[in-house]
């Protein structure tokens, strides 16, 4: 099915043909490649802002209220909003239903979820890669939100220009275990629910630990207290935002964090289609079904069981 | 470097030897594979039992008090703890110190971080090669922490014998968005600093999903209430698990479970194996960097990039 024969809907920022697009990475469809080559040099002319913090920060409201912000200003805005869910039974989203009412309907506000996860991986990717299709369908902003604060979506973030930590006062215990894995991606922290008890001591602790951290580029990552169901403290958010994107491409450090991400994406592309190539073989998928039930009924172990499939693999 | 000519120490749970293992498996050390052979005919006697819930739910504390509970009947406790990180630098770890100070001397308690995510990828793969290593180590209980909630966190902790979520009362506007994507991979439920407020309304919204949920094996996850900073209700806790470990073990559907996990794990270390073969040869490194660069200066883009990389891989 030739879904891509002409690209022109695509570029002009229709939704259907954008939602279409994003559709053929997730599912990793024949033609998703094709289509990546033709998207990939119309891409660089957007801001993609990463959103991160852990759930009950309020992420999906400032998101939101930033959409609208960014609308009024005459803009587009896509939203990618990645979900945790389950590798085995692919998991259900509820988040979207509700965002839909709020500012689904906008034509100049484009939002997607991106939570089902096949068993050859890919949910990065496939992330970045929606991203890349906003950009180059002519969105000015691109909102990646991750609801999950865990290892993938770290890395997701990281790929943004700008990538936004969000903190509530009062997080207690675990704000340690938080603030190493988080820390070093933020470039703009905010603390949102900025009205409740605490937040003078989260700023004072969040400044305390910038101070220690040390970042190669120099840069010293703003503070920005925001009330998102209130629309409080956008507009500062939205200026923090752009210093910072000023800032990284202003710098000359700006190809060499683009190589590093360049080269993450080669790496999970690679690994992604070698599964993949592997997987088309002829009985691979019934080798790998029968080798996963030996193992689960202890005859076989894992490792010995991949050496077997690659083996097998290598003779055809 | 034969550093598992023995395997004498390993199996009888010395923790150098524990600690050993899991750096190489970890590392992707060449030695990693027949380590690994070697432990997973003598899995299967732990319980193991998957943590999550967001951050500032209390999950350390939880986790520390559950394990000193274990160790007072005599028990053995491996504690694996997966931090997010950084792709681009491998990341901090703060948690562990503080950890280390409660539980880490005891003897029979031995806790882990695992967090540094090499460019290979495999932090999934590591995680539950490390539970197999203190499975086969002779630890009766193997508990899996995550610090984030992302998507391999999930998948972690949906290998896990018993997986528990863990959230606090009043957990806000974010609490459909969590639900979502964690509902379903709760065998158990725990409303932590369940003397706060909010903490029936809570409880009643968690019941109000759940019943709407539908469990494949009809197992009602039962809700427990603790505050683990004072120790209450962990033998509630401990006895939920109990029950559901009992009840999964008992059923048919316990080896269905169990060659999806193994399918998983398979695909899982394939695509580590493939792309690491690959890595492996000549020249292979070099023309990756080159190619990130030119993507970089929007030269090339990754699709044909990876191409190029394959179809050079083939012809040698």
């Amino acid at each position: 099915m030739p879904v891509f024969e002409s690209f022109t809907e695509l570029f002009n920022g229709q939704p259907r043909a954008v939602a279409r697009a994003i559709t053929a990475v997730e599912s990793g469809a024949d033609d998703a490649a094709a289509l990546m080559k033709a998207v990939y040099p119309k891409t660089g002319k957007a801001t993609v802002v990463g959103i991160t913090g852990s759930p009950g920060a309020g992420k999906s409201s400032l998101v939101d209220k930033l959409a609208l912000y960014y609308k009024d200003l005459g803009e587009k805005i896509g939203i990618i909003c990645v979900d945790p869910s389950s590798p085995f039974s692919g998991g259900a989203i509820l988040g979207d239903r509700i965002r839909m009412s709020t500012i689904g309907l906008d034509k100049n506000i484009f939002i997607r979820s991106m939570a089902t996860r096949g068993n050859l991986g890919g949910l990065s990717r496939a992330t970045v890669d929606a991203v890349s299709i906003l950009d180059a369908a002519g969105f000015d902003k691109v909102i990646v939100e991750t609801v999950g604060v865990g290892q993938d979506e770290v890395e997701i973030v990281k790929t943004a220009d700008v990538s936004v930590v969000v903190l509530v006062p009062g997080m207690g215990d675990d704000i340690q275990a938080i603030k190493a894995g988080i820390m070093e991606i933020g470039d703009v922290f905010v603390i949102n629910k900025a009205d409740r008890e605490g937040v003078i001591r989260t700023q004072k602790e969040l400044e305390a630990l910038l101070s220690l951290a040390h970042r190669p580029d120099m840069w010293n990552p703003p503070i920005v207290r925001t009330v998102a169901t209130e629309s409080k403290g956008i507009e500062d958010l939205a200026a923090a935002i752009k210093s910072y994107y000023e800032f990284q491409t202003g710098e000359s450090r700006g190809i060499a964090r683009k190589t590093a991400i360049a080269r993450w994406r080669l790496l999970e592309l690679l690994q992604e289609r070698l599964l993949s190539d592997l997987m088309k073989q002829n009985g691979t998928r019934e080798k790998l079904d029968k080798l996963a039930q030996q193992i689960a009924e202890k005859q076989n172990d894992p490792y010995s069981a991949i050496e077997a499939i690659i083996a097998e693999a290598r003779t055809k």
